[in-house]
């Protein structure tokens, strides 16, 4: 999606120089091509080794821009929703029969929505689940619903997982099982008693989302152990799902990082294969597999670019140097990222010099943590330059937020030559204008 | 500011449940008296000790409501500004003697602002000292200046600051030798020589903010260091600041919380004591003495204000209870909070039980970390309490995201029986209204 043309950065056929001087900084860069491009390869890795239906629900949490919401619903993905992303759903014009409707809490103007609406609604605990049945009732309507399990993860107690956040390792079983999401399995089991026999609700299947397992590398594991509670639940109430909700958390590779997360076709193999075996072992028909990527479809199809305001060096105290930004962390703050905001650094509007310096490229907030790259190696930066950070897609743009009174970045979505703006530059105006005062402070 | 009547939570004299009822939940409640009383009470503390004037410059980064902001000027309060909060000093007509203008890599449009304005501005680096010397001169107005230090603490040397965060412990010199802000010492010698000399600045005085010395309980310590480094300028250039500022950082004691920072009045006592030894010392008339606090003035003045939704209860694997409300950490979500997210929980709308438990008060939203109060022991909560979340006001509203398109809240400010939304609730068609689709997507 990148390339260079005279030492300026491309993204597609569009010249980032120029999207900066039309623009302004910083700026959301997409590539529509990598977008779709990520649709088919995630959808086929699955679909190629599963008999029945594979339905990818995109995640509205990793980025919930409409434009980019109306690609991936060409391409066919639905979308996995929470709260107030089912409006945006219905907005896009996301097939119902590809909409999910997740999380604990759910409020009734939600479910009422979700319930008309004709989307699947994973329930998240035993009250919730007469919460549906009551509203579905009154709407005289029935409520397609799939339970979600939490699980023991038996198979990893006391294993612990480590990464740079988590330098003394959690316990994977432990902060699986105590987690806010979800049904414990003996509860799940009279939640599926009542189900059945609810006159509004029609059990389609279950849903089980993790996240660390699957983060860990565990996903065989996690599957397996998800699988025998299926294989039980047959037996026991003589049901099987029509739907299996796997969840999300796959891992996206980051240019330049010197981790490789599994591949999706490595994820999609081992994940249908446990399926395909448990269900053969129990005599279950592969129910419909619903998948709930956020991060993989959008991670890697954005940059964000910036212009270097101004560079300080220190030369007796810190000895290093820090190049200023127009960028920042307020929308630099994916909370999930396993990368611990690495991000390769391009200096966009000429062919980069070849020495090198190391450096901590930074914001203008009041805040120190207001470091977009940390210590990186880059080659050496001007005044004036403009960068791109890579592999930005996911999470930074919902997640941002407005410290420091400062406007976020406009986006623009590109598609070979043509480019268009799909989220205009916030201004100072737009922050405050929920603010009033009352009379007698005027 | 907090009391009950016939069983129900006041703020000041106004009923919480009315209020509930009247803007929904959640929502953030504001007590103008107790930022009244705080402004006072940080004033007076260091006034009562201090020959000079003092200048208390509130940091708009901890809170810029604008009705708030109109509170801490009625009482005499100026403002530390970065980047955009520039505008909204003059909007709420912030006197330009108790305005500053701080942060590295400042935009020209802000510096302009700051110069035309009269603003004071703490000039980060060497570069920057000639951006506005230039920006000055085609202004043809002369720009106030106050160089800020970065000191090398040489008495706090190996020594680590512990907390909940911080569990091994973060070298505190390191840290603050080598953070993206201010000036180190052997530069800003060079940089108080240029501003003597150049024609369009005025070298006012001097601007010192480390924050974790500060916070770790070394205030003296990073005074007494900073005054040294001002008699040795006074020796050096036969020149003294007017203005002597010393930044925020002062902690807020938390409702309930085990351990209590220092009073207002011991941190004034500290260090209105060491500058003016020092003064003494180093034949320096004392200058006007500008502090920024920012979570003091706001922390302890608001309340959240949230309706349980519904619980869980989980009873063979995890052995814990959720209670869902309709509040999240999206607005929760204080980046610098020194008490790990401690808030003291009160049921708001019915005299509490006596018998106790312990829960986890949650969120909706896709995201484990959505708790808004961990493990906490609280009386009985049913599904339709309110509950309200004390000393919420720092921090919180000013970072909120809208992950999960979930709309930020409602606020409230009480005056007594007076009471006058001072922000509205925003709608999820206010998080989409940046958007835009591309023709070729229609």
């Amino acid at each position: 999606m990148l390339k260079r043309d005279g030492g300026i950065l491309k993204i597609e056929e569009v010249s980032c120089v120029k999207l900066a001087e039309k623009y302004g900084t910083p700026l959301f860069i997409y590539s529509e091509k990598k977008i779709r491009e990520n649709c088919r390869t995630f959808y086929n890795a699955f679909k190629k080794r599963y008999p029945n239906e594979v339905v990818v629900c995109v995640g509205f949490k990793a980025n919930y821009n409409l434009a980019l919401r109306k690609i991936v619903i060409q391409e066919g993905c639905g979308g996995d929703c929470f709260g107030y992303e089912m409006y945006l759903a219905i907005l896009t014009g996301q097939d119902p029969e590809k909409t999910v409707l997740n999380g604990p809490g759910k409020s009734e103007e939600i479910i009422r929505l979700a319930i008309h609406y004709g989307a699947y609604i994973n329930i998240d605990s035993s009250n919730e689940l007469e919460r549906v049945n009551k509203i579905a009732q009154e709407l005289k309507k029935t409520a397609k619903i799939c339970p979600r399990i939490r699980l023991p993860l038996k198979d990893l107690e006391g294993r612990l997982f480590f990464d740079k956040r988590y330098t003394q390792g959690i316990d994977i079983a432990k902060w699986e099982r105590e987690f806010k999401f979800g049904i414990e399995p003996d509860k799940l089991f009279e939640v599926i008693e009542k189900a059945l026999k609810a006159n509004y609700l029609k059990l389609e299947g279950l849903h089980y989302h993790g996240g660390l397992p699957r983060r860990a590398g565990f996903f065989k594991e996690e599957i397996l152990e998800l699988m025998d509670y299926i294989g039980y639940i047959k037996e026991k109430f003589n049901w099987e799902p029509k739907i299996l909700n796997i969840g999300g958390g796959f891992l996206s590779p980051r240019e330049g990082y010197e981790k490789h997360p599994p591949t999706i076709d490595e994820y999609a193999e081992v994940i249908t294969n446990t399926i395909l075996n448990k269900c053969n072992e129990y005599k279950i028909s592969p129910p419909r597999l619903y998948i709930e990527p956020g991060r993989w479809h959008w991670e890697n199809a954005a940059i964000y670019l910036v212009r270097v305001i101004e560079i300080k060096e220190d030369t007796t105290l810190a000895k290093k140097k820090w190049v200023y930004t127009d960028g920042s962390i307020n929308e630099l703050c994916d909370p999930f990222d396993p990368f611990m905001g690495y991000h390769k650094v391009v200096i966009a509007n000429r062919l980069p010099e070849e020495s090198k310096e190391v450096v901590d490229i930074c914001g203008q907030l009041c805040n120190a943590a207001d470091i977009i790259a940390k210590n990186v190696e880059v080659p050496l930066i001007r005044e004036g330059d403009l960068l791109a950070l890579m592999d930005v897609g996911a999470y930074n743009e919902s997640f941002a937020n407005q410290s420091n009174a400062k406007p976020r970045s406009a986006a623009v979505l590109v598609n070979g030559e043509y480019e268009a703006l799909i989220k205009r530059r916030e201004t100072y105006q737009d922050i405050i204008n929920r603010d009033l005062i009352p009379y007698w402070l005027a």
